[in-house]
């Protein structure tokens, strides 16, 4: 049977072999939800940086800036990390380089994988049918906090155990934990998740919206993957 | 407010600064369970070591070598990695330079903290009262298993967040998802972790009764206290 195990934080990702994988890169809170939101209405392309300047040097080259830094738009940059600001229909067809606290560096970090897609609740059921008919095994790199583990991401790798459980097993503990914690949340995961440190730090910049939207699932039916460097969807 | 954290990997220890804290260093299954007992049944001491040579090496000085190696005891030493075998009247008085797989080497990683102290199932009310007469911030290290999260080692940080709660908050995500982790599993813990990759392991080992003796709470009344390099309890 396949395999499915979910490292919790980049700092980990030592401990994991990658060679064989398919990983599902996931920062909901918001990197991966705004990626996401901004295929589903039509960009071209995601060029994702670990690196601030890297990602600056893009606009040179025809690209939209975007990202955040410690949850805030970057000085210069042309969009933040709001999924709402990539509902925006003059970004249709145009290319974007983004670069944010955690979610750009946990795909930099997953370099050497098989294949790396993009995961989010918004796409959370597309995900699932990618993984389904894929012949590989699966990692899920979850974002974390500047390397601590965080809630919101570990409730996505729950939902994704949980719902490949009949096709797919988890491979070590952290699977079991995320799926443990995922089936107590799912009822309600904005309750669930109103203690936990992002979700504090994002209210104190007052975008509670923002919140609920990435805690929505299922509402794009699209996988973003990586294709030399750069995220696309398969049309 | 106090604060209490988790790190859920000593390869984690990295992202915590340590000097103002008191730290638990956990690893229930079994390197902190045999310690507590062993404290329990009359040892003096308690060295421990990362490295399996300097452990040895102790035996010159006339301690007894205790410890495992992936789960299993290591040749030449006296003592394995089984509470049970500590409850020997011939102990009594000795001591004892012990090495794990992970609990000696997230004692190792803990260096630096301003108390460390030992935690298990088995004296958890007792490290809970002692950590509520203490005025330092407090930190969780849990062993782990080579680096990779565990779910019983994590219960038991959770125990501590859920019997502190009125009196030390959580400090960030961890500590909260190991706190509901802990919750969900209270009432059963040996069913909650009959499908953890570490019960599986040690059950191969045909050890079941050690997991069930590990997951005994609030047996022993001590706290296993680092001083100078080497544990003692306070009589």
């Amino acid at each position: 049977m396949r395999k499915i195990d979910v490292c919790l934080s980049p700092d980990l990702m030592h401990l994991y072999s990658v060679t064989d994988k398919t990983i599902v890169v996931v920062d909901i809170l918001r990197a991966t939800s705004c990626m996401t939101t901004a295929f589903a209405h039509g960009i071209e392309c995601i060029a994702p940086f670990a690196q601030l300047d890297e990602c600056l040097a893009m606009k040179a080259k025809g690209y939209f800036t975007a990202g955040e830094r410690n949850g805030e738009k970057v000085e210069g940059f042309d969009l933040g990390n709001s999924p709402f600001e990539y509902m925006n229909p003059n970004l249709k067809g145009k290319k974007i380089a983004f670069t944010t606290t955690n979610g750009t560096l946990a795909i930099a970090k997953s370099k050497g994988a098989k294949e790396i897609i993009i995961g989010s609740f918004l796409n959370l059921s597309s995900v699932v049918d990618y993984l389904l008919n894929s012949p590989n095994q699966v990692l899920v790199v979850c974002a974390g906090w500047k390397g601590k583990v965080n809630l919101e991401d570990t409730l996505f790798a729950g939902a994704l155990v949980e719902q490949l459980k009949n096709h797919i097993e988890p491979d070590c503990d952290a699977p079991l934990a995320a799926q443990r914690l995922y089936n107590l949340a799912k009822e309600n995961m904005v309750e669930f998740l109103k203690d936990s440190s992002h979700v504090k730090r994002l209210n104190r910049l007052d975008i509670h919206k923002d919140i609920e939207f990435c805690l929505t699932s299922n509402l794009y039916q699209i996988v973003p993957v990586l294709d030399n460097g750069v995220l696309r969807i398969n049309h």
